[in-house]
């Protein structure tokens, strides 16, 4: 009897923003391969005879270790076992979810597809924000600013967004920035880096473009970045957990 | 002792896509305020005292309803209650969640921000879809379909979305279709309506622009649109729940 692949959404940070159909995949898990930046916490749900596996990506060895998990989860799952595949945030967004998913199929796998709460939206409710507002803005758009260096990534493009939140993009912040005043984005526009979303550790950096554009804020990865002026009706608040 | 509100996202459907920490508010609390479109089983969580209110809106009366909300929410809490929120999807993604928290702050009651699976997010996997794939789209664009025929709504920038979702856009989807052939998308990109999204009801219908737009597709609300490339890599599989 073959088993079946789970593809689980861990959820941004906080372990207890797992679904409860998420978590009670873990529960029932024969094996887990789990990404580097779980907390570790969601692990514990695990029963004890479940085999546990980081393969959490490291520098220049994503392939490699992207092949080895395809081949271990195949492997269990062809013994008959219950595989949960947990990532951050959601498998399907920025996550390689649907590769993972296109391989287990070919391989003739059952996959059940669990999604999570992203980082790109719980970051907004712990700075205070929503991606919409009624009169302020009627859509978002998600972008990953892993990629700026690339050729033919249309900047202008993601400049016209009513509210942009950009993963993966600390490292090239002032680059970004950068393109999109040029674009046209109002140099004064407020931003909000939400530094650990959901985690302990989460921090709220607010600035503005032509900040972060001079280079004179102070950030650390992983931060999800939202620009716009939804940013304008934060609501101020103390902090609650 | 003034109570506290907390807002929780209720997730797209599937009660079981709720958050961990979105079930144990409602299993803690006094009063629940919740939409028409949740599930009701969630419902069964809250402790047999607690006080349970259907506020979903009715039409022509949202404001009327809506200042009800808010009033019952913070009478409530000011007798020092727990109260929930609960709203279905992402009580961020057009759901005034940020407008309730702001009106709770001002009458000095404490919020607890709860994120939920966006059905924004959700509906892709149903269909082996995902928002974002390498290669193909770096990006997706989420908006609104309910105010098309608003003047000043620039569906040229939301035609240049990677990957283009849209919520509310099943009544007004030969116009929004349309519109975005007219503004360079390509009348045959494909598209998928994932309705009842999670929900035992749930169904896929997948078409092209063109389709679309000359009105052969049929399809009921409430469903998430999506369009774009990353359609052409939808994951063929067996449904699974």
């Amino acid at each position: 009897m073959t088993g079946v692949v789970t593809l689980v959404g861990a959820g941004p940070g906080d372990p207890d923003l797992i679904t409860v159909k998420g978590r009670r995949a873990i529960e029932t898990a024969d094996v887990i391969l789990h990404d580097r930046l779980i907390d570790k916490r969601a692990l514990g749900w695990a029963p004890p005879r479940a085999e546990i596996i980081d393969v959490g990506k490291r520098f220049g060895l994503e392939e490699e270790i992207q092949t080895s998990i395809m081949s271990i989860a195949i492997d269990r799952a062809r013994r008959g076992f219950h595989v949960v595949r947990l990532k951050g945030g959601d498998p399907f967004v920025f996550g390689r979810g649907i590769e993972e998913w296109q391989t287990f199929v070919a391989a003739g796998i059952d996959v059940v597809a669990v999604p999570g709460v992203s980082s790109a939206l719980a970051a907004g409710p712990i700075a205070g924000v929503g991606l919409t507002l009624r009169g302020i803005a009627r859509s978002f758009t998600v972008v990953t600013g892993h990629t700026i260096t690339d050729v033919g990534i249309a900047w202008d493009r993601y400049a016209a967004a009513d509210t942009l939140v950009v993963l993966m993009g600390v490292a090239n912040r002032q680059r970004i920035a950068r393109r999109l005043i040029d674009c046209g984005r109002p140099a004064s526009e407020p931003v909000v880096f939400v530094e650990n979303a959901t985690s302990e550790t989460e921090f709220v950096v607010a600035a503005t473009l032509a900040d972060v554009a001079a280079g004179e804020v102070q950030v650390e990865s992983p931060a999800v970045w939202i620009i716009g002026p939804v940013i304008h009706s934060r609501v101020a608040f103390e902090a609650q957990c």
